[in-house]
């Protein structure tokens, strides 16, 4: 048994000293901790990643950094939400995105045709450019074909953007697919709806995106799944690993429980009883606001890959 | 400013008459009454009601509760995820689920072959069973047509269901449509992938579904969410809303927090800043676990709305 | 394995009805079951029984129902912070609580000397009322003596009040000793204060209380413990336990988590580490706001209970 | 109004670093840089500061850094509950403590003799070394006087301890008071009241603690808050600025949420309403594992206070 350590303050300390200095602490620290040598390792050993989180968090500046996660390879698939879709594709195209406050006055702020996440804020116009932008492209795609998967279609939009932060971008750029089971639940769904209403043979095909799924990784690869947030990615996520034989690496960063039985909330514990990761996996399940905990447990592994030449470009 | 009244035990007190406790006395079970009471005005108003959850839900013992609230009235259109979907196949066609805990030796779980869900227990053969069930089914449904919208084929597979507790069947006779945004995220997604290996031209058509999100209500209907757990069901049921100018009640019931900025855990407040909910709107967001607070909010409602005579059947 | 069963509303639906749906079902609903079943088996084999709450829980309507469940036999010693007792005695002596909003604008209610809790709401003046009235009762107690272990000086004040709904009075007139560790914490210890700066010879003896903690059970007694919420109450309750060689039957009912590593999130899992309770106990952690869970569980234990003829009066 | 950036990592990039970035990202990061930013603020305006934690902290090696803390200037007042005083002594004295799971087979752990707190593990050796020790230690302080305020007890015992790494080492040597009202609630109180029972005049006198707590700040004092957890210990820190008036600067860190209206989860803007916080404090709340989070937020502002030159030492 490893001791509980005493730490203190050093002046500049970097964050990886301080997330070796929680790894013997105590609680989340711990949890934190291992977090970060899971990413390490899943790495070290060459495993597809599976890299999937929630829309909130595209909202957040977490994603540029998700950009350059992808960007140094740590990402052979991405999944996601139609919201991170739609809000990575304002920010590429100039839309800024503000800082309010959790207690607001939110009538005032629709009166002002503000949008409240959390403590952000998404003005109504980044929609409408949005959607002037959307629907320009879907045009410009339809001329070469009708029957588009989501991932194909995520690839072409993301070659349109030229933005290095843009989580599409990199992901075309680098040729990760990004997968987004619900395309049609948000602003962009309903851009679709009325593409297709003018051009009734135009198809999202989301059946075809299955196969992908299928082929990020093989029952021979080492699979990590990196869970930020829950919902319909985490699943998805991890029902590719799940298909070709259950993760040997997974981190689930949450601030979900599992008593209430929800999928978002299910632990990497849970995640076992379904072969959905390996019985002797590497697993984590880190209680947390990914806002806070990710960047952290991330940027201690990235500096340890860094050193290890581990990490591309 | 109404005061708080101390309660007490009474024998063979009635649901309804503890929720009336509970509205004087404090903290949640305040919001529960309140809850409570919106469902009623919901239901009174003739407000078209949008009822969402997640797949969990279907897993326990919610699920008959579901299908008799869309047999009473209490559902224009159900959204959930396609979790539901199978467990509420796999229930149809006589499988049964277990109560397992929380606290399980997981990799012993799996061993046996038994997939855990929080406290819940499902066998590997109830999706063996749903598998050939479903594949059998698309046979069928194929025949017929090979582009089917997500809202159109579940209709028809509740039709082939005779479960009075199925929320598909109950769904498709009372003409309730059932929304599945990733219809793909399941057992369900990856048997419509094989079928689709089969039969290249079979194609789900979930953009053409969008149309019937739009129409289940128009800017004159009045609109209620029952919004239970978050993710993309919930999205989607406020997307619906949203697009036919916001609705006049809604209920939130979640252990999500709006901390972490999620979706999940936004609160009625938050969906009026985007003009999900009206500016006005009777609204309440009530933060418990789903599987106790709901059906007592809704027990109460319901003898109340039974008084009234405004359930059907 | 017992099986996972569908329930639906059936009108009029009682508690304890509604309670034993929920056993089947899933989630928290399960394990609410199990804790109102647990209160059953506690008195039924005459466990003395430990019941701790925070002093939210004595702003709230819940106050009447501890006091009754005192008055009924539920509760050989009473654990609670000095917030409960203050506000005990408000109420005993007429004043009134309101009902409020979480979100409210707290400046302007600190303008209006209303303070809150939660969505709770108390008036400075019932803080006067309760200075002034403590003030004199602690000169009628010096006159007695002056050196005061907690449960001999709440037992004394329980006695002044004349409140059938008080929880101070029910013990006093049971003879349940109420214990309050941290009887300084409040307006009350201010006063206390105050009463020692005019007579230096005044004393609060909490060393004392000890003896009593210690003499409510032996280890030959059943003990049960219903920790509701966290924080020093739910401690010291566990530690009158556990120095009588750990509890039989144990209830813990809060919405912290375990995550945080804290004494209020701590499971009856954790609890058996420590021999709080028993290796074998019927321990039971249920998540969920104890303004709704406790009433139900507790409504449902008390029916069953009232049948077997075991409650007093 | 600002705008959310997108962020990037950078090699060894540094903790003051990190918590810029977040400050501008989104959701708890940036509650996260409030919080840092206003530790350096209380400081920079001389304010009196009240440093408040749960026990859990100091098992963790949180404990280190308190006492580091202190003796930097970072605390006037220290308010804890008693477990953190007996796991202080036991650090002091040699004892280690051990880091575990969460998900423990705690009956086993019970026969080995080893007590859990969370995922951390603390042996049966370790209370015996600590009875062991204050017994003695009391029999010493009673030889000076027989009537012992918590504040002072907790002074002499400090002194007796040579530990750097110590919270009641830094305190007396830096003259802070620690304030413990439930003195009572563990072993602490189990050997308190044992040597009462061999010295019946031997008393703790908890009342006298209120003038210390009254005298660490004046109404001309500016005063700071920071909360760690909840439960006594936090209320003890805000009765203190409340009666001298409110404090002007304040940081509440915790899990607990404002949902159950209990005070751990009790907002810094609840507390406006009180007077227990100034109307136009500078006041944040931050929801998160204070395991984590506070070590972030303090090492960020106390490099900025280490370049002011304001840091003690």
């Amino acid at each position: 048994m490893s001791k509980v350590e005493d730490f203190q303050w050093k002046p500049e300390r970097k964050v990886f000293g301080l997330v070796e200095d929680l790894g013997s602490s105590g609680f989340q620290g711990i949890e934190l901790k291992k977090a970060s040598d899971c990413f390490v390792k899943m790495k070290r050993e060459g495993a597809k990643i599976y890299l999937t989180f929630t829309s909130n968090m595209a909202t957040s500046g977490l994603r540029g950094f998700f950009a350059q996660l992808i960007k140094l390879g740590m990402a052979n698939a991405v999944i996601t939400t139609v919201g991170s879709v739609e809000e990575d594709i304002m920010k590429a195209i100039g839309e800024d995105f503000y800082i309010g406050r959790y207690y607001s006055d939110d009538v005032a702020l629709h009166e002002k045709g503000t949008n409240r996440v959390g403590n952000l804020l998404i003005k109504n116009e980044s929609y409408e450019r949005f959607e002037a932008w959307i629907k320009s492209a879907l045009e410009k795609l339809y001329q070469k074909k009708n029957r588009w998967p989501v991932v194909e279609l995520l690839k072409e939009i993301g070659l349109m953007l030229k933005d290095e932060n843009s989580i599409l971008y990199q992901c075309s750029k680098n040729k990760v697919p990004i997968f987004c089971p619900a395309i049609t639940d948000g602003a962009f769904g309903f851009h679709l709806f009325l593409f297709q209403q003018d051009h009734p043979d135009f198809m999202i095909d989301v059946v075809k995106d299955f196969a992908d799924l299928i082929y990020i990784s093989s029952h021979d690869d080492k699979k990590g799944i990196i869970a930020l947030g829950g919902g319909v990615s985490k699943h998805h996520a991890i029902l590719g690993t799940l298909l070709n034989g259950g993760a040997e690496y997974a981190v689930y960063m949450t601030t979900a429980h599992e008593h209430s039985g929800s999928l978002s909330g299910a632990t990497t514990r849970e995640a076992k009883s379904w072969g959905k990761i390996k019985d002797d996996a590497d697993a984590v399940t880190v209680i947390g606001d990914v806002s806070v905990f990710f960047p952290m447990a991330m940027f201690a592994a990235l500096d340890q890959l860094s050193k290890e030449g581990l990490l591309n470009g």
